[in-house]
């Protein structure tokens, strides 16, 4: 399965290029222009409504979802209801970012109901994983977790775990400075939205994202003198990057 | 008109910039910041407030309206609603941006109901206009629309093309880059809101404001090396852009 | 006083990268990402939410507070109430940013109920200053302003103004880029909500912040050619700033 990751995720950005699937985002107010710049630079289209009438005719005429739950507030809340139904409605993957679930009861409770509604992957950090996981031996096994819920568990770190429960890839490229630039997780859940869109192996799409998001930061250092411009530098490697850089530059364990 | 156009453009940029007229804007959450950046960057001064109790006041006190119908609303039609009974008791010229109607049947409804309101210009791409026009007849003919709805349209593309149904004028500049970074249309809207307070005649304020942003995002190119880069020197090229340099460049048509 | 700010500048920011403090912003639409990006790169942890059901949770984990009036609206009205409750409940310091009351007669009636309710600083520019105040004699005097209402005016200009009533700081750092990036002030409130949560003398903390922007504000224009590069160029000298080079070119007066 790992050897095989860089080819396939080389592939599948090629995919991703060719048929410019638009990606809806329920996101929050901080990483809306981010992610919006950064699925144009990977050859999404995105679109960003939320309003509980017309969040539905967005969703149906898009190839993936993403649902973050960054700034949760009723309306988003509302659209995400209505997009997940669409969603299921028309068979369109989606995406669940539970941001900060490790800060709010509420919200933890909001995304423990939307993981048993069945997103293709989950994508977060460590510490929304440990609020996330409802029991000890859970929180102690990532693996186990997928399996019970059936979703894909991508898991971002020094090195960015992504198993379904039987599988797993580590993904070790990236820099410290995406953590200093906001809405970089948000974008790279909204990536996973993207090749969701091209990859039925919900697996596989999640490698390719986060790979693509990995290796463009490792691109993207080169031209940078801090974090204000790494965030300009990551949209340019996200939008020049091609099937052989990716291949070449993949570190997967 | 067409020869004229250059030079026009370039007396109204330096209006813009001894004038820095208060551009008010109901815009997208997600382009609320570039839009704002662009506008400092051009000589206005940007305000962004859609809460209903106080735009009347904001409106009231600046020169120039956008009404940009991305991530549209409860808020954004509330606002709406009272920013252009404003603008018309206060003889402020409007900018409609109707964003992505091709994609949502109520919002289309809005936005017809807004150009039956007055706007100066009606800013948007090739797929909303034919969205916006009700007839086949009016789909075809850019100059009949704009005639019957007594209204400038201001159309985005490889050629922008912008008429008042008798007089037409079209601008070549631009890069393709321009449609890889988000806001950018809706900064253009915004910037023709700007040179709508400046010169009463609408469609030679649109046309300097598109020909200013196209001449910036070819000055921008040669120092970007991708879509990241190319948002941060755009306003760079706006903020640097004179007249004589507009002149030189522009590519009227 | 004077003498010595450069040098407990420096401390603080020292203080500041090793405690990574958590600061919640209240903060309008416009600025939420640069402010996000301003904080990461000065070592703060931000968070954003605005909802009344999160909000109160959000404080109570967090090291201080932003309270930005830009963008006011119901939700963020109803989050202001909530969050310096539990602000004081919770013996968090807060910060006031009092955007554009000079024109909305209610969001300045917000604001000076607010100041009631005991920010330890209010930041805020000269012509929000010569609102805020309520008699002429205050307008003249922004000493007696602080005295009277116990809190630190930090007052942005060509020289920043920092004072308690008693004593007094002058920053002349700075570029005039700073003016013609959206959301640079907001940036510099959430700092000062950053360093209130290292150091309980809040016209030293106010002051810190100031001169950190203002030094950083200096250092990017060497990597700018514009407002677009000095943006991201503030964001990357932020993050790189050490506490020798803020004092080596701090300019106190």
């Amino acid at each position: 399965m790992r050897d095989a990751v860089p080819e396939m995720a080389g592939a599948l950005l090629a995919q991703l290029r060719a048929r410019a699937p638009r990606v809806h985002c329920i996101t929050n107010a901080v990483a809306q222009n981010f992610t919006a710049n950064a699925l144009l630079a990977a050859g999404c289209v995105p679109s960003m409504t939320l309003s509980a009438d017309e969040i539905g005719g967005f969703v149906a005429s898009a190839h993936g979802l993403l649902v973050n739950l960054g700034t949760l507030d009723a309306e988003r809340r509302a659209a995400t209801s209505i997009a997940v139904a669409a969603a299921h409605q028309h068979k369109l993957p989606w995406v669940l970012d539970p941001v900060f679930v490790d800060r709010s009861p509420g919200r933890l409770a909001f995304a423990r109901n939307l993981v048993a509604r069945g997103p293709r992957v989950v994508r977060l950090n460590h510490r929304e994983f440990e609020a996330l996981a409802d029991t000890a031996a859970k929180r102690e096994n990532v693996m186990a977790y997928a399996r019970e819920t059936r979703t894909i568990v991508a898991m971002s770190g020094a090195t960015d775990l992504i198993t379904d429960g039987t599988r797993a890839v580590g993904i070790g490229n990236g820099h410290m400075f995406m953590a200093k630039v906001t809405a970089m997780g948000c974008a790279g859940s909204a990536l996973v939205g993207g090749f969701l869109a091209v990859e039925p192996d919900a697996l596989r799409a999640a490698a390719a994202a986060l790979l693509m998001l990995g290796v463009a930061g490792e691109l993207a250092v080169r031209q940078a003198q801090g974090p204000g411009s790494f965030a300009a530098a990551i949209l340019d490697a996200l939008n020049t990057l091609d099937a052989p850089t990716l291949i070449a530059h993949a570190k997967v364990v």
